[in-house]
């Protein structure tokens, strides 16, 4: 079953390219009524109008490089003709600030879309009703995962059907850092930013009493109180580990009548906080998954809804195609700021930030530092940027949003959670299994061989892009669907095999004392 | 019941300088004979013997600092009489390599104690006999979780006595970290290390596929294949959650009945390699537990064994001390080139090395920082270091060895067990919770309180030293008897708890990207 009309693809109306879904003979005809002058390989790209020398080329509605040479159509486009520009410098170094802000159209309030979530006390609504077990320092871990694994075998929870489960927070840090500085802040905003995610209905957090995450501190900083949904305590002052077992597995009985009378409602889809993530990419996720997420993204955001993109070392090199974005000059300042910061992180660490496309990259189809990055941030969609986070801060502006944080998964999402994410997208190449408890983590893959191999952890295929059998926008539909019926209740896959207890990773700054 | 003559304590046949174990007035007659000059205060130093101006200060059998002005016995010593002396910067600066070593009297092969371990096919010896599931990235935690699930459950360990459980290694780092330098290295000896711990029958390895930790480069580097002991797979090659989890289920079921074929043997102590840590110190742990455990590292080594000191932070300030123990020029200098990296590693990350006694050590009693540091590395007794590791490496000298690695528990720990350790002492004033599966972690208290209060989980109590009931010789006998009968097979209270599957914590060194 050849589909010849399907081996073609332009990303997006603005573009003068289109991308090989397979390799393609000289002479084919392609449905972008261009015939071919040259062979073009998968992954590739080839213009579909006349590019006149030092013209832009343009891939995801952005710019990706500029003509060496007059190009026909049907031209194949790569480093041989393709490059940065006279100006590469310049280009790269121009921010423009708000340039390319494009208004959002809001859909009219009539007709919003909705979900069916749980409205908390201060207003934020959750789409899941979990109990956390929070722990200040890895030398709780333990005492943590026995209180949840005694509550989740009791059957108690049989009683309360409301409730999702009791979920224990552990990691590896919490002592053996300073106790000032940016990772020490990372920590406390991490913690507290789960604390108060609004998949939680309560939290218990435990600590062990001398370690330097000291939770009276993080009380204190947050003007936190014990109460009927957030409680402390440590195994030294319980008296050792089996006392404080049980102490901590009373005290979340006594939290879960409470938790149970939450009750799903009908509410706006503007109040979905939505993190955007890849792991495991590969030469499909920047033309099928990436800007089908997207379209998705920017119908969120066009409900009133919110979108984090983050990874900074993915968007590296490019960072002046979101602050075009920025609705002002502070906002693209702050993003500027940042990559800054991790230019010395890195340099600091021995390391460098690179993002340049690797001999890999190229063989696939990248020509640029800014086609690669773009791949990345296109699951960003084209919305205007609001605001621009450090890592686990709270996520206060509506729209689309950057919070800076690394590439590796665990760590990015547990940022993105802290700041108040209520649901989350993955899209995979590869195959990643994830799940960030308590938020549902739904798994799109960027092609069909992968979701053939692992349908069992992949909720949407977005492979049938390349197969021809749907575009992008309407897999942004889709998945734009599939987000409100899993934030309603719907399990997604990793939250079925049951993800997410062990996928808790600050990011760690600094020296491990 | 006033004991008066159990009210001081003097740490060393060497030293010129008695502990007042409570407020002493003036005019006491202390049991050394002397009668105090001033009020010496709880946990505060005074002279049993007149000591000169300019004369050192001995304490724990070496020098913490010197006398400024002549001193009479009975005198009260702290930081208005003793200093670093006038050649401070010089004694600081003087390795002296070599100078201090005291040739270890080595107990005649016919009197040599033993205990009951697993020989294991290489020759080397284990005190327990697990399964371990080791996972490449943070991405396979949940499945090597959900392996060793399934099979304690299943009840098929029932029919293998002789194995004491399948425990999965989980953590957070593996990828978006660089895939060369020295936090892959450490991550890469780190995991080899745990593979190839006595302690495990065999080991599972699991990982996801795309991490920058490959599995199969791993595999070449140490020259591994896949057999009877020793099994990898990744969760992209197996199709997904379910199937990896059901296959390494299968795979783990086969490894099971080679495993349960150990029994154990008796064997010589010199097979154990002890590995040293101390957690939630207190102003007890450098005159209790601490000096006691170093009684008992020295019989150990004096076996024919191995000690593992460790907390290069803690130790700082006074790395002369045990480069005067080293057994070469050779291995002093290692321990230096590791001290100024730690000077590099704290600076570049915005951070100092600083273990001055601080105002509340001060008031405890603590003079300078010879007498705190020396308080952490009583702990390793008094043998010559034969070694110096970096973090994580096979441990192949016998006798007093030291490895670098930062002071936080579970991450100095973690790198010990990976070196080879198979017994572990934790010394605790505050109470620390740990344990370090695979190998048995033996708590030691520094004070009766804490052994009242936190009884369930200490196994020592090295109070009654304070009490007076027991001098730190003794204690040192009573903690190398207990380590032969945990080696043999007798549970410590924190495995009886059941800690040691949330504690491994390889040392994260670099960027996270
Ligand atoms: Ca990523
Ligand atoms: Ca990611
Ligand atoms: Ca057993
Ligand atoms: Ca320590
Ligand atoms: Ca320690």
């Amino acid at each position: 079953m050849t589909r010849p009309e399907a081996r073609t693809l332009v990303l997006n109306g603005a573009d003068n390219v289109a991308v090989a879904l397979a390799n393609l003979d000289v002479g084919t005809e392609t449905r972008e009524g261009v015939r071919l002058g040259k062979r073009v390989p998968k992954g590739h790209k080839f213009t579909i109008v006349p590019v006149s020398a030092g013209q832009p080329i343009m891939k995801f509605g952005q710019i990706i490089g500029f003509a060496t040479m007059d190009l026909p159509a049907g031209e194949w486009v790569h480093e041989h003709n393709c490059d940065m520009g006279p100006l590469a410098g310049a280009f790269e170094r121009d921010y423009d600030f708000c340039a390319g802000v494009t208004p959002t159209q809001f859909v009219p309030e009539a007709e919003r879309a909705t979900f069916q979530g749980y409205r908390r006390a201060n207003g934020k609504v959750g789409t899941r009703n979990y109990v956390g077990i929070l722990t200040s320092v890895n030398c709780s871990a333990t005492v943590a995962k026995f209180m949840a694994e005694a509550i989740n075998r009791s059957g108690i929870l049989d009683d309360y059907p409301e409730i999702d489960g009791v979920v224990p927070f552990v990691h590896g840090t919490g002592c053996g850092m300073a106790g000032t500085g940016e990772g020490f802040d990372i920590l406390k905003r991490t913690q507290w930013g789960y604390a108060s995610n609004p998949n939680l209905a309560s939290a218990l957090l435990v600590g062990l009493g001398c370690e330097v995450f000291q939770i009276g501190r993080m009380k204190e900083i947050y003007g936190i109180e014990d109460g009927e949904n957030f409680q402390t305590m440590t195994i030294q002052e319980s008296g050792g580990t089996a006392r404080i077992i049980e102490w901590g597995v009373e005290r979340i009985k006594e939290m879960l009548p409470a938790a149970a009378k939450a009750r799903r409602e009908t509410i706006p889809a503007s109040e979905l906080t939505l993190a955007l993530q890849c792991g495991g990419s590969d030469g499909y996720s920047g033309i099928t998954a990436n800007p089908a997420l997207g379209v998705a993204a920017d119908m969120l955001v066009a409900q009133g809804g919110t979108a984090i993109l983050s990874e900074t070392p993915e968007i590296y090199g490019a960072e002046h195609l979101l602050t075009r974005r920025a609705v002002s000059r502070e906002v693209g300042e702050k993003l500027i700021e940042r990559i800054h910061w991790w230019e010395d992180y890195t340099a600091r660490n021995h390391g460098e930030m690179n993002n340049n496309p690797s001999p890999g990259n190229k063989l696939g189809g990248l020509t640029t530092i800014l086609e690669k990055s773009l791949g990345a941030a296109a699951k960003g969609g084209m919305s205007p940027m609001t605001a621009v986070y450090e890592y686990a801060e709270p996520v206060r502006e509506k729209g689309f949003v950057f919070m800076d944080t690394p590439g590796f998964d665990p760590v990015s999402a547990t940022g993105q959670v802290a700041g108040g994410a209520n649901i989350l997208c993955f899209t995979t190449g590869r195959g990643s299994a994830y799940g960030c408890k308590p938020v549902p983590s739904i798994k799109l893959a960027t092609n069909s061989d992968l979701y053939r191999r692992m349908t069992g952890d992949m909720d949407i295929n977005c492979g049938d892009i390349v197969d021809g059998t749907m575009t992008v926008e309407e897999k942004g539909q889709e998945i734009f669907q599939t987000i409100l019926r899993i934030a309603s209740g719907e399990k997604s896959k990793s939250e079925a095999l049951g993800y997410g207890d062990n996928e808790f990773v600050p990011w760690q700054v600094g020296a491990v004392m």
